[in-house]
C-alpha cells in the first residue's frame, strides 16, 4: 500500500492540516509531511510534483490559502490523484479566494476539493482512494463511519433524557 | 478493474455529465450511468448508495444542481470514493448553491468536488483513482496529459506565425 | 392537535434550535426533539422521515449547517410540511452554504426556509401551521404578536423620555 | 377547507407565480389571485393582510422581486402562515436582493421562503399546510410525490436503453 | 426650517443611529427620534409614514437590519424624502441583507441609501436636503466639511514629523 | 426653484440615465445634462463639482459603472446633495462593483445611492428634495404616486377578470 | 527599451488579450506573444518565467480564467514585474474565481492585477512601467491620456446639442 | 533612482500601509509618506496627483478602504504607475467594497491592484518597477526572494524533525 503525501504552503497551515495527518494515522496509513510553497519555492514544487510517485506516494493532499495555487500546480505535474484543502488563512477574503482558486480548475487537470478547512475529510478521501484497492484500509474506513454513527446515537440518547 | 458509476439528479444534467462518460470511455474504463434523484427517488438513492460496490463499481461520480444533495447523501451511505459535480442548473443562483451544497460537507463524509459543470475533470479524477492500482489506466492518463500539452504547443506555434 | 418534530444534524446546533423548542413550549405545543444526522446516520434519517407522521408529528423543523442536507432529505420522504433552519456552524462560509443548500430545493420538494439561525421563527411558523386548524393555538399566536408590539411601544416610550 | 391567497407585487411576476396557481389547481385547492404592491399600494397591502383570513383564506403565497417587502409585510399583519417566493425580476442583482429581503425576517415574524422563482414549491407547501388537517388534500400530495418518482424512473429506464 | 424624523426598527439599532442624531444636533437641526418596527408595529409604521409631514418633519431617516423593510415602506407612504441606513444587526448575513433590502427599491419609490452602518452620513445628507433651501444650514455643512479637511491636514503634518 | 444637474461617466450610460431626465421633465423640473468622467476628465470633474451650485443647480444626479468614482468625488467637492446611480456597465462584475463603490462612502461625505440602474428613482428623489421647499413640485410627486397606485389597481382588475 | 511579454493560458483568451497587444503597438512598444498554460504545460511555464528577462522582456502580462494560476506562478519565478489579467472564461463563476486567484497573492510575490477582462489597462500599465525610465514612451502615454479626455469632451458637446 | 510616494486615505490605514514602507526601506528605496483623502481633501488629491512626478516620485502606492477612490483618482491625473492597496477598514463589507472600487477601473486608467491589506506586496511591486531600470534594486529583490525560499526551507526541515 502506498503512502499519502501531505503538503502545505506555509507552516501556518499546520493546525488545519494536522487533522489530515491524525485521521490517516488512525487508519494506519503512512504519511509524508512537508512544506512546499508554490510561490516561494517553485523549484521544490516542480520537484515534489514530478517525483512524489517515485517515492511510493499514492495520493497527494495539498492545503493552501488565499490565491491557493499549490494543489492545482501539483495536479498539473503529477500523475497521482490530488486532494485540495482550501485553508481560510489570515488575509483570505472569508475563504472565498482559497475555495475558488482550488476548485475551479480547467478541463484536463482535476483537483479533488474538500470543504474550507476540511483537512480531516481530505484524509478520509485519501484513505478511500487507497481503500479502493486495499481491503484492510477499507475495513478501517467502514468502522470509522460506524463510530460516527454511534456518536450521534449517544448524543441523541443524551438529548432525550 | 472496477467500473465507474455515474449518476445525476435529472436527465437535464446529461449534457454536462456526458463529458464524464466520454472521457472515461476514451480511457477504456467501463461506466454505469443512471438517474438517481435524492429528492424524488430517495429509496433508489438509498439502494444505489448501499449497493453500488457490490456490482463492481469502484468510484461514484454524482452530478446535481441547486440544493444538490445527491453527492453528499451517496457519500454518507457508500464506502466508495464519491466525486461531486456541481451543475449550473436552470434555477440555480449562478451556480453558487450547487457548489456550496456539494463542497461544504461536514467532517467524516468527504465528497471530492470538482469545478462548476466540471464533469470532464470528474471523469479524469475517477480514472486517476482507478489508475492508482491499475498501470494500464495510469498509462492512458499519462498520454492524455501529454496530448493536452501538445494541443497547447500547436496553438502556441500557430499564434506565433 | 399534532406535535412538532424538531431535529438537528448535531448537538452543536442545540443552542440555536433551543429557541424553536422554547417558543413552541410557550404556545403549549408539544415537541419531540432529536438528533438526526443526514450524513452520519442516514438510516435514522430515512426512518425518521418516513415515520414521523405515524407518531402524531404534524410539522417537522430541521436545522443544519454547512452542506445542510437534513431538511431537504426529510422533505423528500415525508408527507408533512418541513421547515428548514440554516445554522451558521463553525466551518460554514459565513452561513451562505447553509442557506443555499436548504433554500434552493428543486421543484416538487419544498422546504419552508427561515432566516440564518432563525429557529425562533421556525417555531412560530410551525405554530401558525398548526393554528390554521386549531383555534387555541391561533389565539396564542395572536397574543404573542400583540406582546411583540407592546415591547416596541414600551421601548419607544422609554426612548422619548 | 380554506383557500390559498396568491398575491404578487406586479403583473410582471405572473409568469413565475402561475406555477403556484397551476399546481394548486391540480390539487383541487381553491385560489384567490391578486396584485398587491407593498410600495405602490400600501393601503391595499394593509387591507389584504388584515382581512384575508376573514374571506376564508388559510395560507398566503406572496411573490416579489428586488427589495421584496410584500411577503414580510403581509406576515407582519396577518395571523396566517405566509409563504414567500423570491422572484428574479429584471433589475434584481442576480436574485440575491429578492432572496435576502424575503428570507432574513427578524425574530417574531416568519416568512416560509422557497427557492428563487420557486412558485411551484410555494404551491406544494401551501397544499401541505392545508393537508395537515385535510386528508383529501394529503392524498393528492402523496400521489403527486409518487408521480415525481415515476417520471424519474421512466427517464432512468430510457437512459439505460 | 423643518425637522428630521429619525426612526429605527429596534432599540438595538440606537448605538448606530445615534451618530445621525449627534451630527444633526451639531448642525442645530431639530430631530424627532422614535422606534417604529415595520414587522412588529405595522399600524404605527402606517401612521408614522402618512403623518410625519404634518408635524413639521421635512426629511425622514430610517435605520434597520436584516430583511430591512422600514425605509422602503415609509417611502411608499410618505411624500417626504426618505434616507435609509442599513444596519449590520446581530443575525444579518454580513450586512448584505440589510443593504440589498433597502437599496434595491422598485421604480417609483426611491430610498436614498447610505453605507452599511452609515448613520452619520444619513444625518449629513438630511442636513444637505434642508440646506438646499436654508442658507444657515448650508453654512454649517460647509464649515463641517472644512473641519474634515483640517483634521486630515493635521494628521498629515503629524505623520511627516 | 433650482434645476437638477445630471452627469454620467460615459455616453454609454445614457440609455439608463435617460430615465432620470424623462421623469424630471414629467415633473416640469429643469435639468442640465452632461458627461463628466472622473477618470478621463478629472479637471472637468473638479470644475463641475465646485461650480454647479453657482449655476442654479440644487441637486446633482451622477451615474457611473464599474469602479464608479464620479458620484463620490462630486460629493467630496460640492455642497449640494448628490444622488448616485450605480450603472451595470459592460465589464462590471454583475453590478457589484458599481453598487459598492458608490454606496460605501466614508463618514462625512454621503452619496444618496439608489438601486442598480435605478435612474428613474434618482430623478424622483431629486424631485422630492426640491419638493421639500416647493409646493408645486410636491403636488406633482403626489399625483405621480397616485398614478402608480392606479396602474396597479387596473392591473389587479384585469387579472381578476 | 525592453519589450513586453504577453502570455495567456489558452487561445480562447486571445480576443480579450488582443486589447493589450493593440494598445502597446499603438505606443510603439514591442511585444512577444505566446500561449503558456500553467496546468497543461508546466515545464513551459517554468522555462518562460525563469528566462523571459534574458530575452529582453521587461514586463510580463499574463491573462487567465477560472482557477487562474498563470500570473502568480510566473511572478513566483521571474524577477520582472508581472501584470495579471483575470479573464471571464466560459466556465468561470461570473469571473470571481479568475479575479480572486490572481489578486489574492501571498506576501512576497505580488501580481499587479487589473479589472476583469481589463487587458487594455494591462497594456497601459506595462507602458507606464517602461515609461518610468523611457521619456519617449512617457510622451506617448501622456498623449493617449489627452486623447481620452478629448473623446469625452466631444461626446459632451454632442450631448448638449 | 526615483522614490516611491506612499499615500493613504486616513491615518487609520497606517498599520497596514507601514508594511509597504518597511519593505521599501529594506530595499534602500526612498519613500515619501503622506495622508491624502480623496473625499476630505480633494484639492490636495489633485495637487498630489498632478505634481508627484516633479518631486522625483517614480511610482505611487495608494491605500484606501470602503468606497476607495484614492488610487483610481490619482491614476486619472498622474503619468506615473499607481499601485492600489485595498484596505479592510472598519465599516467595509468584508473588504469587497475596497477591492472592487480599486480593481475595476475603466479602460484607459489602470491601477495595479494587490491583495486585500497587501501593502507589503505593493512595496515589492514598486521595487520591481524601479528595478526594471536599476540593477542595484533588482539585486535586492532577487536576494529578498531568495530569503523567502530559505525561510520555507528552514520551516520544512523543522517540520520533518
Amino acid at each position: 500500500m502506498g503512502k499519502v503525501g501531505i503538503i502545505m504552503g506555509s507552516d501556518s497551515d499546520l493546525p488545519i492540516m494536522q487533522e489530515a495527518i491524525d485521521i490517516l494515522k488512525s487508519f494506519n496509513i503512512e504519511t509524508e509531511v512537508d512544506i512546499v510553497s508554490a510561490h516561494r519555492t517553485p523549484e521544490k514544487l516542480f520537484d515534489y510534483a514530478t517525483n512524489a510517485h517515485t517515492r511510493g506516494v499514492s495520493v497527494i493532499i495539498a492545503g493552501a490559502g488565499g490565491a491557493a495555487h499549490l494543489p492545482g500546480m501539483v495536479a498539473s505535474m503529477s500523475q497521482l490523484p490530488v486532494i485540495g484543502v482550501p485553508v481560510k488563512s489570515r488575509n483570505s477574503i472569508d475563504g472565498w479566494d482559497s475555495v475558488l482558486s482550488i476548485l475551479q480548475m480547467p478541463g484536463g487537470v482535476p483537483v479533488a476539493t474538500v470543504a474550507l478547512d476540511g483537512a480531516k475529510n481530505a484524509g478520509i478521501l485519501a484513505a478511500q482512494i487507497l481503500g479502493s484497492s486495499d481491503p484492510e484500509v477499507l475495513k478501517n474506513i467502514i468502522s470509522y463511519k460506524e463510530s460516527l454513527k454511534e456518536k450521534v446515537m449517544t448524543a441523541s440518547k443524551k438529548m432525550k433524557q
